[in-house]
């Protein structure tokens, strides 16, 4: 079994509770901890440590029996699982107030991930700066995702286009999304989609309200 | 045990899949469709199947063994949990790009969250109107706060200020916090809080890249 095999078979919700735990981690890490457990871990998560010891087994052994995980060490392990140890190029669509904010979002580039071009269909837009780029027509897409090889999409157009723009980014070789429009997007299983949608969060809290 | 007490037995996770579930099914009523099983709902959300079942059996009996779940009901059901039946004031923290976006984004308000004032820190936005609202200088957050009796506040604002402005949200009295700023805010545990992280998305789509 080679390796793009062994990672098929993990769970896709096994590898959607990573970024979770790289996340707790780096927390620790900025808070100068050098060693945390699958306990600790599990109650700033609200995740069981059991499913924690679970979820990280599929990967190998990183902590060992009543001694805690090393937090640099499992930092280094996950980035490189989840292909963090490398930088990723994106696509923007929609140069709108949320486009505007994604492409100044401090976030991104410190984690490893790129803006290389922002792409709008208002022809208002087309031409002004967003920081250090400068909005392309949608006309110009494919030919721009044809030469550049960018795999990764943001979509920060009005829901009415999100679909429209979705197939035209899965038509030009995009293999992942990050879609922002409050709608379900419909895409091929060879496509990854995660959708933002701050509702879902809202929800969660007024239970307790 | 009176209600609160049965609300607050059950664990944060299960009460934070209950609006994945809803979404899921309102995404299957838009479709026209009646009745669902946990078998379609885990395919669709990537959980198991046994696992929604133990979640929505904490809140009582919605389903008959091997005839599924009637979608409306279970939408109605899930909305009065989690307290969705009612439309809930949101005050919003800053009025930059992200608190612009965030003021028009039609998601909120269509599923009953309706942002009532806009505040910002930055003399020049102050008296600015955001579509029906107009930008209030944060100086008049806690009497504004006092006399609305607003709960539940989103933060969008630069991480550099973000746990500032919560500190004082978290004083004024609101009780769950959206944070869109890049930055892990610190919460009294009586508060909730729900990040918005879209660099969690990108990272658990690198893995199959």
């Amino acid at each position: 079994m080679d390796l793009d095999d062994r990672r098929r078979q993990v769970p896709n919700i096994v590898v959607s509770r990573l970024p979770l735990y790289l996340r707790a981690l780096t927390h620790l890490a900025d808070r100068g901890q050098a060693v945390t457990s699958s306990l600790e871990l599990g109650r700033t998560l609200s995740i069981s440590p059991a499913q924690i010891r679970k979820d990280l087994s599929y990967f190998g052994e990183f902590g060992k029996q009543g001694m805690g995980y090393e937090v640099d060490r499992l930092i280094r392990a996950l980035s490189r699982i989840l292909q963090l140890d490398r930088s990723w190029d994106v696509a923007l669509i929609g140069a709108g107030h949320l486009g505007t904010a994604i492409a100044h979002y401090a976030g991104f580039t410190n984690r490893g991930f790129r803006i290389t071009a922002v792409f709008d269909a208002e022809p208002s837009k087309v031409g002004q700066r967003l920081g250090r780029l400068t909005v392309r027509p949608m006309d110009d897409l494919e030919t721009w995702l044809a030469r550049s090889r960018v795999g990764l999409a943001i979509v920060a157009v009005p829901a009415s286009a999100a679909q429209e723009v979705t197939d035209r980014l899965v038509r030009a070789g995009i293999k992942a999304i990050l879609n922002y429009a409050p709608i379900n997007l419909e895409v091929p299983p060879e496509v990854r989609i995660h959708h933002i949608d701050p509702l879902i969060g809202l929800q969660a809290m007024t239970y307790y309200l």
